[in-house]
């Protein structure tokens, strides 16, 4: 998920869109609440990025592409900030290296809630003259401030990870505890289906246009892999089994020293958002690498599902319900979750253009096409995506041995 | 194409067959007559082999999986060969690390030749009396030996490029020059179609099983781009606008300041297994990775094909006509070929498993499947794959970075 | 100066020596003071530490070496900051990686202050009741601090040097302007000199013993070579010319691309510990590795002084004069100074035990001579070294490459 | 021994130093006899260079600065050649990269002798008008091939061993056993000694001035330290105790998994120019790092003695006894040798200029002077040190984890 733009306008009247906005534009300042100036700093790797960051970058995205372009004799807060603040927008100049975002204590924290909320003002004043257009961009800068949302709790994670003190970003109960459900095979749909999004509504460039493919028989895994079916992966000697893995996987485990999902740690615990906890056994299995997960469904004697056979059976799903993120907290995966939420599903799929793709124009519309290369396609919903961002038709996309993400799977099989 | 295996033999005569296996021994040989001993002790970099590794890989193929396992009594010629000179069956023991295969001086080029002869002469005592699973085994065995060859040249004109004397492989009469063809496109198949080896007949596991896939409306190339099209994207100043290029692919072209064809040199000359020549503007391009291809395709407003676009189109072509390899001599791509022959076409597809793929069994039986993540299928064939070799359904592959190989590209586009 | 300890103690009365352990312990404090708790976190690159942490790492020295070891009863703050703080003193256990020193937000600054004010209370406590061997260790672990002081500010410099928005570390008012001093050159002592620290006095391991060499007949040069002749330098091509470098500088000048001092930025300008400003070409060079030193003085046709020489040349200056550290503010190297201040300089000696050098026993023993090896000796003081912690004894030291300390350079020639 | 030039020439007789010269070329040539085209070819990493390298590296020397300078209207064999075999003399333009001096198999073993066969004839024709520039040349050209000598057997090992077949360069029968000789101290001089070349004779030029320098009480050891005593070392944990080692030497002995002499394996073996061979524990250790060697010393509770102590001590010992290079063979450490031969013998002493040095002019006077940085000072000479060349005031010099000469060591201790 590190490109965006793309898409078509939800018919809502500006009044929704303007309440949606600010709710969102909320729920990023309320993820940062519980952090202090220095947490929100620190870069824990290259590809992730400072809490602060995101909180700047969303903003970045409204003040230039709604508010420079579109609110005459608008003035930007900070000139020097769209340097620091934009992303891998070519067409937007100049911009500061990635791997150095951790190097940024200034602006602080403070300052650049400041922004935000300058820039909130000046959104909420421009909102009753919006152009057709900049109404498609605010609806586009939400989904993109969504986005960033869950980014942000998976980088806070990675931060807070690498801290031996291991700090809870927020605290929470000791969860009670649940069998694991059972695990059964539905038959899936044969022969020509339709996926991708459809023309009516939101989406991203990428999951247009809808088109036909050809099914082939399979079934599908009624859940996701559990923690606990991971355990006897593990015990198995899934991760010193060369024959189980892809040749780069493979070389991947051994150079990196892999044996288990990321934030395990001894002694049946794992490190999450609320500190050190006992791994729950009866939860999906989350942090594991496409790598990690193909491997996996080797061993159960299984695969990972195409990215249209999972598609098709969740169409009918309803994207709304499940773990997902509605306000800040500490958020886990749990036991007993349906199809959407709780972690992103690996599928066997590469993230490629789909028949008559076109990138969406100008600015905007870099880049969903750029990272058509070496990245595999996620399907559902985690615990960290804000409820209403997601749907059947979206396809996240990460390469094969991310795992900072909240990245599970569900297994399948030719029938 | 770095893995192999898994098949159905062919149906022929014993006699046929070992006419091949001898025929196909003998060109193997060939083509190491003009090289010293040092000629082919080099190896130019990790991914690459000496010519003299790829003679004695060959032959452990056929000592180890025929000789050794279908021929009683046999004793290997030298014990420590199996050592050095298995490639990645992990399933066949602890290996030689493969960047460290041009630190070989020993065995000489003229012991690797005696370890052939005498392998040579076991298998003919042996083919009499050889059972349905040893004939099987050296139809692969031809096969894979067909496979070396083709990388036995692509690796010698890697390392002879390395050598600033420039020398040739073998002199050719200067070429005469040919006018370029005009390009069409012709309209492809469109709806369900079928790709994939059908069961007769001999193909790699990853080939099968034939299955059914729908074909969007769309219009393929009457011939490849050729390298006068590719100086035009070069001057118009291809490799310097990041518009054109996939995220990873701009990367790579600026770490390692790509602007050319890997063999192209200074003054419109290339260097080629027949030493530094003039650039032919009417031939196909050559060595060119996925990330050139595919930022040559948006920049000509086209795209690459599928592989089933590819394979559809190809189909009814005759995969034994068009410039390949025949005999031990300095090949190049030639102006005027049809669809095999010249170069590989990458195409827009990631190489997976096709539905229902189910690996070969046994050590022969690793390891297509073992590279199915961050490859892209290429298909047909190069003015380097022994002639035979090829088919419609055949599937090269190569990560999107690689390029020492004969690679070039046919546009397709939506219709 | 990565390694400190072994010594002999000053004579010094108790009050005396609580009196000047508390005010070094308060700079300490003064020079966080302008830190905002995230300018604190960051570590510019793995060499360097945060802020945080040196005011974390001594005082993890007083509570271990000191408290724990010498005061019965006392608790450690917590138990944990142990592993986070110690630097390099393998035999107190171990250690949080050097590398990842800027992943903890936790503990915050105001945390680490309110250790630190434990530990000074609990110092005051234990002074009335010192053994001999805690009175060493308070005189050594004020040493210690200093060393730190001055690490605290070429860290916090590097730091926000890396910042686009070029912030302050505090603002100063633009300088006087000075006429270059010029250069003349002063005969040396020839024959046989000692050198090295005597018995009594405070002094590192390393400095001792005092011990007889020979030197031979040279001239040192009256001051520092100046920004001004620096610039000269540059102009002359000093870069680009391979013939005066050594051949690991050449390669280090190609590889990172150097072409002016660390801190040098565009249009005469330079960034310092007030921000960006002008060049100021009367002042001494700073921020020039031994490869430049070495170089520069090449051009120059003279060479850098050996140790002896430029110990046996500083032996009756005062080194209590010049442009040193007195209170927490943004220290800058100036025009007109004397032996002692505004920066260390480069000689040509490596940094090697002296005849008869035996490390302090201990772990407060190590390191000094762990270093022995890659490293040359700088001598005199910095702008940034405490006023009263150099001598002419005193043996700074870093890699040939190092550059983010206050590094300059004098020249010296045969005679 | 990377560099070399200047120097002063010898007071011989044309026809001696003509003898001198032919007898010299003729060892190289008899050290490449036993070496296939191949063997001659491989560069066994980037430090080393292949075999033929050095045949055809010395052969340019004499062709460059004697024949083309020196000899009217001499042409060169091959213009091309000079950029083949330069090594590092920045004056004389561009040259083939140093990591690739493996890819070269041509020209092959068989053209470069017949360069040198060219070449040399060329010389003989010259001989009778030389000029005494030209004789001075030819004096450090018998020098510079000479080093070059030793390092063909030290690179030839190398490649050698790398080969799991363990090819011996030359058969050698079993040697005899002998016991170790005890280890005594003698005392060394104290107070002003001279050390470094006297005006006469040959030298390079880092050998001078003579000059004083003050010798400390100290005592230095009778032989060398033996395999028997090394392995005493590391029966003792010696390569995991970080207390013996310095902090450089510590991360590489854990980054690069050092746990003995390169060149030991399994089982009390050893792999020589000889094949592999049972360790002879009387004979002096070889092929251990300056960081090995003084964490041995550290371990043995002495030090490595200074190169001013060392020299002093070998001043009047005769440089041309010992198990030194006499022809062509597998040349080994032996027991029961004296102070030249045998082994290198890493001092404490870091590789700079003496008081007044000043390098030789001109091309050939790059480059002793070029590598004073990073580097340590061995003293002696070493089995493939072709005996006269070497002498007490010969600096040897190499990086402190460069292990591939035969290098060894002598302890010391202050009295």
């Amino acid at each position: 998920m590190n490109g965006l733009p793309a898409f078509r306008s939800e018919t809502h009247s500006p009044a929704d869109l303007a309440d949606r906005l600010f709710k969102t534009r909320k729920v990023t300042l309320d993820l940062a609440a519980p952090l202090s100036d220095a947490d929100a700093t620190i870069q824990p790797f290259p590809d992730a990025s400072p809490a602060k960051w995101h909180l700047a970058h969303t903003t970045w995205f409204f003040e230039t592409f709604v508010l420079r372009d579109h609110l005459p004799g608008y003035s930007a807060f900070d000139d020097r900030f769209a340097f620091l603040f934009n992303s891998y927008y070519e067409a937007e100049g100049e911009r500061h290296a990635r791997p150095k975002r951790g190097m940024l204590s200034r602006p602080s924290l403070d300052e650049v809630r400041a922004w935000r909320a300058h820039v909130d003002e000046a959104l909420d004043r421009a909102f009753p003259a919006l152009s057709p257009e900049a109404v498609e961009l605010i609806e586009l800068g939400i989904n993109h401030e969504q986005q960033h949302q869950e980014l942000f709790l998976t980088d806070i994670l990675a931060t807070l990870a690498e801290n031996p003190l291991e700090p809870a970003y927020f605290e929470l109960p000791t969860p009670a505890c649940f069998a694991t459900e059972p695990l059964t095979f539905h038959p899936g749909r044969t022969g020509i289906v339709e996926i991708g999004a459809r023309d009516d509504g939101f989406a991203f460039d990428c999951e247009r246009p809808r088109h036909r493919v050809f099914l082939h028989p399979h079934a599908i895994g009624s859940r996701r892999v559990t923690n606990g079916e991971w355990a006897e992966f593990i015990a198995d000697g899934g991760y010193t089994n060369s024959a189980l893995w892809l040749s780069e996987g493979w070389d991947w485990v051994q150079r990196e020293s892999i044996s288990a999902p990321l934030y395990w740690r001894a002694e049946g615990t794992e490190f999450t958002l609320a500190g050190r906890r006992e791994i729950d056994h009866a939860a999906p299995v989350a942090h594991v690498s496409y790598y990690e997960a193909d491997a996996f469904a080797r061993w159960a004697g299984a695969r990972l599902p195409t990215e249209a056979e999972w598609e098709s059976f969740a169409e009918s799903a309803d994207p709304s319900i499940g773990n997902q993120l509605d306000q800040a907290t500490a958020v886990l995966p749990k036991p007993g979750g349906g199809i959407f939420g709780d972690t992103w599903e690996w599928t066997g799929s590469a993230y490629l253009a789909y028949p008559g793709f076109a990138p969406a124009e100008g600015a905007v519309g870099e880049y969903n096409g750029k990272f058509m290369s070496g990245q595999h396609v996620l399907k559902g919903a985690s615990c960290a995506t804000p409820r209403g961002h997601s749907r059947a038709s979206y396809r996240n996309f990460f390469p094969p041995a991310a795992r900072w993400q909240f990245t599970g799977l569900r297994l399948a099989r030719d029938s």
